[in-house]
C-alpha cells in the first residue's frame, strides 16, 4: 500500500526538522533551535547519572545555551528515524550517537540514546511538542593528555564561563 | 524522471525496516527482530577474524540473543542507504558504524561495514531475505582501565552468562 | 503543503548521490566517484590546520586517490541532510562524522563537519557542482600502541606509498 503525497511530505519535513535540531545544538544556533518546538514543549532526558526534565521553549533555549558552552566539544547526530503519522500528529523514534568533551572538567563522554518525539502540525509546519530519550550506552573517560582538540566550533560561539546561568533546577543528578 | 507513489513508499518502508533492525539488536528486542526477515533468510557477515554464516530466522534470533548479551555494550547504526527497486524485490546497501565493548573479555571494537541486503515484498510488507556485510575498518583495543561504563542497556535485558547458548556453529574464526 | 512527486524524487536522488560519495571515498572507488560531480566542480574544505581548495573533477579524483591511500583507515559518514530545491538546482547541508587513522604517521583523527553542497540537474541526473565543509569538532591523537587494526579495506585497494602523487598544491596548511 502506498503513502499519499501528503504523508511522504510529512516524513520529509519531520526528518528535516530533527536534522536541524542536532545541527542547531552542536553549533549553539539558538535562532534555529527556537523554530523547532511548540511553546509548551515537554522534555525528559534520562541519562546515566542525570535526568533532565523541564517544560517550555524558553527553558529549552536556556538549557541548550548553557550546556553547549565555550568549553564544550560536541557532536550529536540522530539517525534512523521510525516515524508514525496520525493526521496532524506524529511520533518519531531516533537513534542518537554523541560525543561530548567538557574541557572544563576534562572528561569525554561517548554514548547513544533512543529519542521518542511527539510532533504536531502547526500553521508554521511540524513542531516537536514532547521529546524524551533513554540512554542505551554511555561511557565516560578522563580526556587523554595526548588528545589534541584541533577544532572546537563552540569555543567562539558558546557562552563563556562567566556568562553561564545556573541550570541546576533543570537537572536531577543521581 | 519521477518515482511513483508506490516506489517512494517502498523507499520509506525499506528504510524503516532496517532502522528497526539496528534498534532491535542493540536492545535485544527479539520480538521486533522476528518481524524483519523471511523465514529462510540467509546471512553472511565477513569480519576481521570471523565469518558468520547461517540460514533461517530462528538461527538469526539465537545468534543475536547470544551476541547482544548482558556483558555487551553495543551501538550499531546503519546509514546512507542506496536502494534499488525491482517490483516486488529490492536491494539495499547500508553503511554501518558500530561500537562493541565486551565486558567479559574487556575488549572494545570499533568498526564500519557495508551491508548488502536483498528484500522481498510479502503480504506483511517488506522483509529481508538475504543480508551480508563486509568490514571496511575494524580496530580492537583492550578496554581502558579509566573508561567507566555509565549506561549499559543490555545489562538487564541481555542473556546472562549462565543463560548463553553455544553459537560456535554459526561462526568461523580465522 | 505537500511536495510533488518530482520534488520527493529529487530528495531521494540527491540523498542517494551523497551516500554514494561517502561510500566511494572510503573504498577508493574512483569509478563511482567520477559519476557524482560536474566536470567543473569547485571544492573547499576548511579543516583544523588545513584548507583544501581546487576545481575540477580530475583534481577531485587525484585528491581522493592520494588521500585514501593504502596507509589510510577511513570512515566518513554523512548524515541528516537538509535539502532545498530550486527547480533544476538544489542546496544540501550534511553533517559528517569521520574517523581517519594514518598508519604512516600513526595518528588518529576523529571529527565532524558541516557540508554545504550545491547541485544541478543534468541529463545524467543530479550532480554536485560545489562542495564545501567547515569542521565543527576535530581531535587528533597518536595511535595507541595497543590499538590493533584488524580490518583495513584500503590496504589492498588504495595507492601504495611509492604510487602516491604530490597533492600539496591542493592543500594549504596553516
Amino acid at each position: 500500500m502506498a503513502y499519499t503525497l501528503q504523508e511522504l511530505s510529512d516524513f520529509e519535513d519531520i526528518r528535516t526538522l530533527k536534522h536541524k535540531y542536532f545541527r542547531s545544538i552542536d553549533t549553539a544556533n539558538l535562532e534555529v533551535l527556537r523554530t523547532l518546538f511548540t511553546d509548551d514543549v515537554t522534555v525528559e532526558f534520562r541519562g546515566g547519572d542525570y535526568k533532565v526534565k523541564f517544560q517550555g521553549l524558553e527553558q529549552y533555549v536556556v538549557f541548550i545555551a548553557n550546556s553547549f558552552h565555550a568549553d564544550a566539544v560536541a557532536m550529536h547526530q540522530g539517525h534512523m528515524p521510525e516515524i508514525t503519522l496520525h493526521g496532524d500528529k506524529a511520533e518519531a523514534t531516533w537513534y542518537l550517537e554523541d560525543i561530548f568533551i567538557n574541557l572544563a572538567d576534562k572528561t569525554k563522554t561517548i554514548g547513544s540514546a533512543l529519542y521518542y518525539d511527539k510532533l504536531v502540525r502547526t500553521k508554521d509546519g511540524w513542531k516537536i511538542s514532547d521529546t524524551q530519550y533513554d540512554r542505551i550506552i554511555e561511557t565516560v573517560t578522563p580526556l587523554a593528555a595526548d588528545e589534541r582538540i584541533t577544532v572546537q566550533y563552540l569555543k567562539n560561539r558558546g557562552l563563556k564561563k562567566s556568562e553561564l546561568q545556573d541550570i541546576s533546577h533543570l537537572i536531577v543528578w543521581s
